[in-house]
C-alpha cells in the first residue's frame, strides 16, 4: 500500500552543529534501513529545498505512522501524506506496482 | 532527469459524455505509450480525487513540456511540476534512480 | 483501516432539478449501503455547508478510491482524504477502533 | 452535540524533555478521562504528523471550550473546530449518533 | 448557543433578474422571521461585498444547520461557521449574552 | 459605527507566567472599561482557540485604532478588522443597531 | 474617514461587448462624479490587471457601502476594504489627510 | 526598468477553436513585435502549464500596463507583476542589465 | 512613478524596549524626510495592526528599493509592492496624479 | 536548461552582525563565480524585499540542487524553483535562449 510523503525539514537555526550532524547521521541510517527492507521504495530531493519527496510502501496506516514518527528528524519535519491508489491507465510493469 | 507532476483533472460539467470518453481513451493510449518508452516511470491515482501523481523521466525541460502539453486532457489539467534531484540518503538500487 | 474524508458538494447551478434529485437519491442509497456493510462507519453534515465529514473503514487504498469514486455525486465532489492511525492516548473501547 | 476538532501540536524546540514528558503524561490522563466519561468519543492520530482528529460530544459550546482549553498542551495546540450536524443520509445505528 | 456565520453570496451571472429578485424577497422574509423569533440576533452587511456577518442563537447544531440550509439563497451561499463561547472578560449586560 | 474585530493571541512561549498574568489582568480591566462605556458592545471567545470575536462601536477609524492599539496584549495580537454596514434585511430592534 | 478599497473586475467571458461597454461607460461617469465630490480622492490602475486601488473618503461605513454597492460594475467586482487611520509618523501636509 | 510578469492563460472551455486560434496568432505577433523592439527581453514557458514567465523592460508603469493590457489574450490572463531592482551582487555583463 | 507599499512590522518579542524605541525614532525621521521631499506622498496606519499602507513616488525601481531598504525597521518589515498606473477613469486633479 | 529560482532570505533576528556579514560576503563571491561561469545568467532584487529572482542555467537537476544548496545563505533561504521551457512565441535572439 503506497503513500506519497512530502517532507520539509526545519531545523531550529540555533541547533548546535554537532547535534544536527548526529541527527542527520541517524536519519541516514534509519532511512537506508527502510529503503533496504522495502518500506521506502523511492526517495528524492526537492531541488533547491531541504525537503524530500518519498513513496512509502506499508501494510497499514499504523505502520506508516510508526515509520514516519520514528524518523530521528521527525520533530523538525513538516510531512504531508497522500494515499496513492492504482491508476487505471498504469501499465503492468511485471513487478510490484511500486 | 526526473520531475514530479501532480495533475488535477477538471472537465467542464457540460462536456458531452462521448467527447469526454474519447478524450479519456486517447489519454490512456498516450499515457501508456509514454510509460512503455520509459518517459513516464510512475503513475498513481490520488485516492478520492480525479487526479494523479506522476514521475516523469525526460532529457530536458522542453521534452517535459512537450510530453505534458501533448496530453489529450491537457486543456483541462492543472499541473504542478517539481524537479527531483538525487537524495544523498538514497541507496543505490542497482538500476536507474527512477 | 480508517480514513477521514471531507467532502464538499458543488453542483453546477444550471443542473436540472430532476437530474440533481436523481443523483441525490442514488447517492443516498449508495451511501447507506456502505454504512450498512461497515465501510462508512461515520457520516456527519458540516453545519452551514453542503458538505460532509466522513470516516471510512476499508482494507486498502484501492478499496477506498473505488468506494469514493463510485459515489453518484463524485464528479461534483471535492474530497480531501486524511489517513488516520491509532492514537497512543486512545482508550480501548471494547470494540473495533472505529 | 458533536464537534470535529483537528489539533496540531507545536512544542517549542527548546522545551526541556522532562517538561514535555510531564505535559504529555498529563495530557494522556486528561484525554482518557474525557474519553471515558463520553465527552471525547473519537480520537485518531493523523498519519505522519504530531496531530490528531477528534470528535467531541458536549452539551454546549461553553463546555466544548472548557474541555479544549483545559488540555495540558492547550498553549501549544492549533485547534480548528467544525460543528457537526446529523446527516440526512446517515442510517440509524441503534445507539447515539456518535 | 451562539454561532458566528459569515456568508458570501455568489449568484450565477446569468440568473434572470426576476428569479434573483424573487429569491431575495424570500430571503428577506425568512431572515426577518428568524430575527423576530430570536434565532438571528445580529445581521450586518460586510462593507463593499455582497456578504454578511451574522450571529445566530440556536439550541443545537442540527437547528443551526436547519436554519442555514433553509435560506432561500442557500445554494448560492458560501458560509463559514465559528462556534462562540462566553468570554471570561465579558461583562454581564443584564440580559442574555447575545 | 461598527467594526468586526477577530483577534488571535500569540504569547511567546518563553514569557514568564507572572508577566503574562499581569498583562492579562490589565487586558481584562481595559476590555471591561470599553465594554462599559459602550465602545465594545460584543465580546465572544472562539471555541478551542486563544482568540476572540468582537464588535466595536466607535466614532471614527482613528478611535478604532486607538482602542485596539491600546490593548495591553496588542503586541501579541493578530487582529483582522471588517467594517460593518447596516444590512437591508435587518429589522429595527427598537434600540441602536448594535 | 478613509478606506483603502482594492477592486478586481471579473466580467463573465460571454457578456456581450455592448453590454460591457455600456456598464463601463456608466462606471466611468459614476466614478468621476464621486471623484469630483470628494468621496473618491484616489484611483489607480494595478499594472497588468483589470483591477484598481482606491482610497475613499466617507462619513460612515453605511455611506461607504452605498458608494461601492452603487458601482455599475458592482456585481462583477471582488472588493477588499481596509480601514485607514492616521499614521503617527505622517506629516501635516497643510490640507486634509487624504 | 524591469518587471517580472508571470502570466497564466485561462481560455473559457467553450471558446470556439477558430476564435482561440485567431487570438493566439495575434498574441504571437504582438509578443514578437515587443520582443523585437526591446520591451520584452525574456519570454519562457512554464513547464506543464499554459503559462509564461516574462521580463519586461519599459520606461514607466503606464507603459508597462499599456503593453500588458494590449495583449490580445489579456481578458483571459491572470498576471502577477513584480518590480525588479538591480541586485548588489549582480556582475556587470558589459551590456544592459537585462 | 507610483507604487503601493503595504508594510507589516514584526519586531522580535525579545527586542529590548530601548532598541525598539531608537529604531522607531529613526524610522520616524527617515519617513518624514521622505514625505517632505515628495518621495512618500501618502502614509496611513492600517486600523488594528502594526502596519501601514503607503504610496511612494520615485523615479525608478532602484530608487524605490533604495528608499525601502534604507528604512531603519527594514529587517523587521514584510513589504508587498504593487506598481500603480494611471487609471483611465481618474479625473485630472490639476496637480500631479499622486 | 533554465530554471527560475525565487529566493527569500530569512536571517534569524539574533544572528550576530559579523556572522551575517561574513555569510553575505561569501554569498557574494559564490554568486558572482556562478554568474561568471554562466550558470547564473540573471539575478535581480525584488523591490522592497530581502529577496531575489534568478534564472539559472544548468545541465541537470542534480547540478541545480548542488548550485543552490551550496549557497552560503542556503540554510536561511526559502527557494521556489520553476522549470522553464522554450516559449513557442519567443524570437530567436541570435544567441543562447537565456
Amino acid at each position: 500500500m503506497l503513500f506519497l510523503a512530502e517532507m520539509e525539514v526545519r531545523l531550529p537555526p540555533d541547533m548546535p552543529a554537532e547535534h544536527a550532524d548526529e541527527l542527520k547521521a541517524r536519519e541516514r541510517e534509519y532511512s537506508q534501513a527502510a529503503q533496504r527492507d522495502g518500506r521506502w521504495p523511492h526517495l528524492w530531493r526537492v531541488a533547491g529545498r531541504y525537503a524530500n519527496v518519498s513513496v512509502l510502501d506499508v501494510g497499514s496506516i499504523d505502520e506508516l505512522h510508526e515509520l514516519l514518527s520514528g524518523l530521528p528528524l521527525f520533530p523538525y519535519l513538516d510531512i504531508r501524506v497522500t494515499p496513492l491508489a492504482r491508476h487505471p491507465n498504469a501499465i503492468d510493469r511485471g513487478e510490484s506496482d511500486v
